[in-house]
């Protein structure tokens, strides 16, 4: 049976969907079952192929709604955190691709503009979809279309929770356009007992009763002087936009200029393409609120879907996930953390752990229920994360703030003016730094250590292993003053015998872990240090000595080293897991030009200054000239070209 | 007289204020009086030294009262943006050197921890208070102070529109810490027509009788089955903490856990007293609404606070500010700027205009006077700003993004995550690049070269002057892909004819201004090209002929520049107006050693790895040793050395 049989019988409606039009000459009593297809599918593939699961089973019916009573790809839907967006993929003429996702040379596992004319935005980090769809949806009015784009944001209730949402949100109800913003609300598990109140709340918002209760609201509330035209702001309290209640732009029901319709089904999908067909056309920016379940259609992931977020290969019939066996393996970087930060607060009572929305995948989670006072989850809110660390700092606290080299950009400003500006003792726990392998373009911790070295104050080191992580965290407690950031990449460390006795490092202190008599020394920093240790002794075993030395700090720089390094040898070769455009080599190279060592040429090795897609991380360091192959090649170059000349 | 006796007669109750605990000893009759002389001061003092004026006039009796009913500073007081806070430090002990304020050696224009114990936290960068604050309350929570520290956070309407404060304020709603937010709401003029009922319901929120009203407004929904458990946030509709609304956590008129009081008269200072007695001992986070007037007590700056922002000097008598003539001068960068944008805008109709708050600083004015329609202010929300030109990109617009260097740090990552990676065409003008002077620490514009130069895809460029800032913007708006960075600094260039007919810029080129046959070529970018240029004529009546190039691209770099300079000079220095960490110097030597030129040795000026506070811009330069006989020293040095070789 052919595959393009297989799938006429597995998935006889799926199978005739090339695009969006296709589903759109569908009756819509059909929808459901291209639903139940979709679900089958999403099972079928990931089952196989590891991916963001719970979500996109939540979004299933939204997504054939979506595309069934829009025109896309001439309509804009733009996907918040993309990895709820897989039906979108597999309706839009990527179905037989599918389980290529987030595989090297494959699919993105989020939108990208680059695959599709369908995926219209970046869809990697949390809370852009507002502001986005809000300038695609100006525009178009800018452009005088003829037929104006309809233009809609889909954004879970955790993304919306960001102050880039709130900003775009607060922005979109001073603006005339048509935007729709979509809340997919998973929060809560939609309750069974709704009975018919609920489903009569959710029509009448859509009608002309709904204005009449609210209108007769509004008059009870005058009649007891509880609302008048100045000071309905004070009643009504906190509206997502104080401006708007500052300046009494508001009335009682709708305090942002935001028409507001739900919350609906969002699993029934006949109900949301009637909403959806009712509202697209009404004049002005409209929210509708969809109540989600992750997971849906598929009870383990139900059941618990924090475990089913992404929950790698599992067996479909059983759901029983098919995990390797870790005993005696080396742990994570991440537990290494989480295990130590708990073991430093029982002692420092200082100490205090701040995350952004991710304690399990950082593993705060471990100290949240250890030591709950302590420990604080904000939610995706990463400035306010670093902003609050520095507060606690201020008052005597000794903040340690956890969060993905990649979603600590958006707090950059706040690292400097409300940190490092006052030499605040906060230090940065920095996850996922370096390339992070399948989650690609988007998650990459590529540009911290650029980004970091620039600002004063800062103290920027990266462990080579579990030990120099642990070390790294025990110096940065003991510190009254001043920022530390600590890297550290996504996934296992080295040694499995992780817990050793902590002890203080002097800051700003390397070691040399071979020594050479080549003309040419390696400086690393971070995990990729045990890969130059590979290098070199393959290299040993040509008969090539080489020095190599963990830099362990790049600010400040070992300076002993670098002199060393000047005096002994001719070229250096930085490695570093991070862009080579700022980074360690360069630091490097300003080192020994303000030394007048610029006889010493540096080669670097690292991310180069271009975005990286998704792939296996052995994958991506050959794409990048980062592999082990391409850390010995300029050495032994540079040997033999020595050996020619003498 | 002396200075003192001149201050016991002019402000016979300040004088004897040399701290809060002096002020606390008054009673509150005299309060009044105090708020009187306060404004006297301010308005003696800012007439002869220039300062922000309108906003600190509008916050003395919230000041006086804060200090007054709280025990600071062990109490805090956190000011969000603290231009506001100049009777704050009149009050703290620093009456005597208020007229250093802003100036080199002085006081700071904003609150600075490391000036007094009383400002509490970095107050630069709008939106940062509420979580500062937080972090505080939380502090002496964690540190179980035996007398718990009160917190308060004093706002503006326009900050607390800001991303971050929405995360701020989102997070203290789950948290139990004792914080005050003051809203100090300035945004409309108070209505003298407010009558008894206004007065009555800011009484009422403090009463019993309101709760007894909120009930029965509360009853009246669910009779009309307007509202039940599950549903009440859909009619309340958003809320500022969406998160609460989904979960329910809310009743209709306390969306969040905030207790919110106001609004109140922010110019009755006994009132504000009673209020914050009654209300500081409360448990849970509050916020208290105050309505204030921006340039309060001085009739011109109430009539036009924009202009009175920060007025210049000015004659207090007669209200007349002192503007030196400015016929035949060369105009500000952002007055050509904002005059360019409009002419380009004309013809090229994909253009549009983008700010963040400031499009009078940036003089987005023009643009939005006179195509409303393709011109956005935004509001202060510098990370949407970023990301609705992505949206508008994506759809064939031409964003011409306006920001401050300071405050695009707050959009670093919509830089790389909605416009570079996906490559799109916008324009990032970025204005009060470099020092800025008297406005000190929070607003040097020191790190965009450093942080945008690690980004992929972008492309990097300072004019030289008025001429090269229009033939960017020209070329700019020609391109269909790709993010372009401009970069100029605040105040004047040096062209009094600044209208050129405008032309396409290669990019990636530079030009060679002079050539020479010392052993060092300068490379500069950005205006300090000027100053440089005067170093290499006054460096020629030494007898020194000095190459200078102008490479106006930091990314793309001028590779055909680099390779003559490589093979011509042994030294060389270059010039830029930002830090030195990962600027321009740093960029240079990467292309030197990765092209096997690092014999070229490399002397990097630029704003060295530190914080730099206020003063004059020749002052910072000599400070930071950028300026010209800075310049000249290496280079004299080199050639005094080449011929001792010789």
């Amino acid at each position: 049976m052919s595959d393009n049989q297989h799938i006429i019988n597995e998935y006889p409606l799926l199978a005739h969907i090339d695009d969006p039009a296709d589903l759109r000459r569908l009756p819509v009593e059909q929808l459901p079952a291209v639903c139940a297809e979709l679900r089958k599918f999403i099972i079928d593939v990931l089952s196989q192929n590891p991916g963001h699961f719970a979500s996109s089973m939540g979004t299933v019916e939204i997504t054939v709604a979506l595309h069934y009573v829009f025109n896309t790809p001439y309509d804009r839907i733009v996907w918040d955190v993309g990895h709820q967006a897989y039906s979108h993929k597999i309706l839009t003429g990527r179905r037989d691709r599918f389980e290529t996702n987030r595989k090297f040379g494959g699919l993105s596992g989020f939108p990208n503009p680059k695959e599709s004319e369908y995926d219209t935005f970046t869809a990697g980090h949390a809370s852009n979809s507002i502001s986005a769809a809000l300038g695609m949806a100006i525009a178009t009015q800018v452009n005088h279309d003829a037929t104006p784009r309809n233009v809609v944001a889909v954004i879970g209730d955790a993304s919306i929770s960001g102050g880039l949402a709130f900003e775009g949100l607060n922005n979109a109800s001073i603006n005339n356009s048509n935007m729709l913003i979509i809340l997919n609300d998973n929060d809560m598990a939609i309750d069974e007992n709704v009975g018919a109140l609920g489903e009569y709340m959710a029509h009448l918002t859509t009608s002309k009763r709904y204005n009449d209760f609210r209108y007769k609201a509004y008059k009870f509330l005058r009649l007891h002087n509880l609302v008048n035209e100045r000071n309905k702001g004070a009643i009504l309290r906190f509206n997502n936009s104080l401006k708007a209640l500052i300046s009494s732009q508001q009335n009682i029901f709708e305090g942002l200029n935001i028409r507001y319709f739900g919350p609906f089904d969002g699993h029934n999908v006949a109900e949301i393409v009637r909403v959806l067909r009712d509202i697209k056309d009404m004049n002005g920016p409209k929210i509708l609120h969809l109540r989600t379940r992750k997971g849906k259609g598929y009870k383990p992931a139900e059941d618990d879907p924090a475990t089913w977020h992404a929950p790698g290969k599992f067996n479909k019939l059983t759901g029983e996930r098919i995990t390797s066996d870790s005993t005696g393996k080396p742990p994570k970087f991440q537990d290494v953390f989480g295990h130590t930060l708990v073991e430093l607060a029982r002692t420092n009572k200082k100490i205090v752990g701040i995350t952004a929305a991710m304690p399990t995948g950082c593993s705060m989670c471990y100290m949240l229920s250890e030591i709950p006072e302590r420990a604080f989850d904000v939610g995706i809110a990463e400035g306010h994360a670093v902003t609050l660390s520095g507060g606690m700092a201020k008052d005597g606290l000794l903040p340690f703030c956890c969060i993905y080299s990649t979603f600590l950009q958006r707090a950059y400003d706040e690292i400097i003016h409300d940190v490092a500006i006052q030499n605040l003792p906060v230090t940065f726990c920095i996850d996922r730094a370096g390339l992070v392998g399948e989650d690609g373009v988007t998650h990459h911790g590529a540009f911290d250590m650029a980004y970091l070295r620039s600002i004063p104050n800062m103290t920027v080191a990266s462990p080579i292993d579990e030990h120099w992580l642990r070390d790294l965290m025990y110096t940065a407690q003991l510190r009254s003053e001043g920022p530390m950031a600590i890297r550290y990449p996504r996934g296992s460390g080295v040694l499995p015998e992780w817990r050793n006795d902590m002890h203080e490092l002097p800051i700003g202190r390397g070691r040399r872990l071979s020594d050479g008599d080549a003309k040419v020394a390696v400086l690393s920093i971070g995990p990729m240090g045990n890969d130059v240790q590979k290098v070199v002794k393959s290299l040993a075993d040509e008969g090539i000595r080489v020095a190599h030395y963990d830099m362990v700090f790049l600010k400040p720089l070992d300076e002993e080293i670098l002199r060393e390094v000047s005096n002994r040898f001719s070229h250096v070769v930085t490695v570093e897991d991070g862009t080579v455009c700022g980074g360690l080599g360069s630091a490097v190279m300003e080192w020994l030009n303000d030394n007048s060592h610029n006889h010493v040429q540096v080669h670097r090795i690292g991310i180069p200054d271009s975005f990286v897609a998704q792939g296996s991380v052995a994958q991506l360091r050959k794409l990048c000239g980062m592999d082990n192959a391409r850390i010995a090649a300029p050495i032994k170059e540079l040997v033999i070209q020595k050996e020619l000349k003498t």
